[in-house]
Order: structure tokens, then sequence, then C-alpha cells
């Protein structure tokens, strides 16, 4: 982990949604308020796939706060992101 | 092309980036306010590129106006979905 914003989630390909959901819910319980997940390219999915699971476990629990689109240039490449905010009110 | 409401573009495989950027440059053209561009599972990244590209060629002329995420039930499976509503501001 490379160090970031503590609570943003940069989705990558290795670990599963299913993964993402469990990490996302450990940092509320933690005390989080607010986690930023985001991805790129083909991960932009994944994102939305983990917020949809989220919403299930969580129902109310859980506000999108926030939808940013773009894109950003990373290895010299300009890909797109999916950035989302995510509130926790419970 | 099915009967969809007029300006919602589904998003699929077979067209490229560019030709929805030039599809939806046309609707605005022919006189649309708003077009709402859609995409499914995999699709949904191609829906993000769509959208970063058209705020290249139209910059301050292409408003987000609302981003909706949720899933849906297709072919007894359930995929998740991205919705982008953009409005002409030019």
């Amino acid at each position: 982990m490379s160090e970031k914003k503590s609570n943003e989630i940069v989705v990558g390909r290795t670990k599963s949604v299913e993964d993402y959901v469990l990490d996302i819910i450990s940092l509320f319980n933690q005390g989080s308020q607010e986690v930023e997940i985001k991805g790129n390219g083909f991960e932009i999915n994944k994102v939305v796939d983990i917020y949809n699971q989220l919403v299930d476990r969580l129902k109310e629990g859980v506000k999108l706060e926030k939808v940013d689109i773009g894109s950003e240039v990373k290895d010299k490449r300009r890909v797109s992101y999916l950035l989302l905010k995510l509130r926790r009110v419970y």
C-alpha cells in the first residue's frame, strides 16, 4: 500500500469484488465516516459492482455522496476513472 | 433500434466509443437538450470513456446532470449499470 488518503480504496485486478466490499465494511466499522473507491479503465465496472453489493448488504446504511468521472494520465496513456464517495449513515 | 425513450443511448459491444460520441453530438445538434447514456457490466467503462471524449470535444458545452448507479436483472442474471444524464449547454 502506498501512502494514500487513508480512506481511498483504489480498485485493482487481483482482489475480488467481495474482498473490497468487506474492506469497506471494515473501514466503516473502524469508525470511518467516508470511504472513496476509485477504479481506472477496466476496473470501472468493478467499482460499480462493489457499490451495488455494498448497498445489498448495508441497505440504507450507506449513501452515495458524490460521483466523480474523469480521466488522468497513467504511464503516458490517458485512462478514464470513476470515483465514488460513500458515506456511512448507520 | 428498439423503441426506447428517444434520447436514451444504450451502449453495446459493437460500436466504438467514437461512434457513440458522434451519435450524441448529432442528437444535440438536432435539438435535443438531454441525452442519457447507459451501459451494463463490461460496457460501464465504455460509458465513462464516451463521457470523457465528449467533454474533450464540447468542453463547457456539456454538463453532467445526473449519475445513476444500480443493478437490474437481465437474462436471469443481475448486472450492474451506470447511467449518465447529459445536458447540452451551448
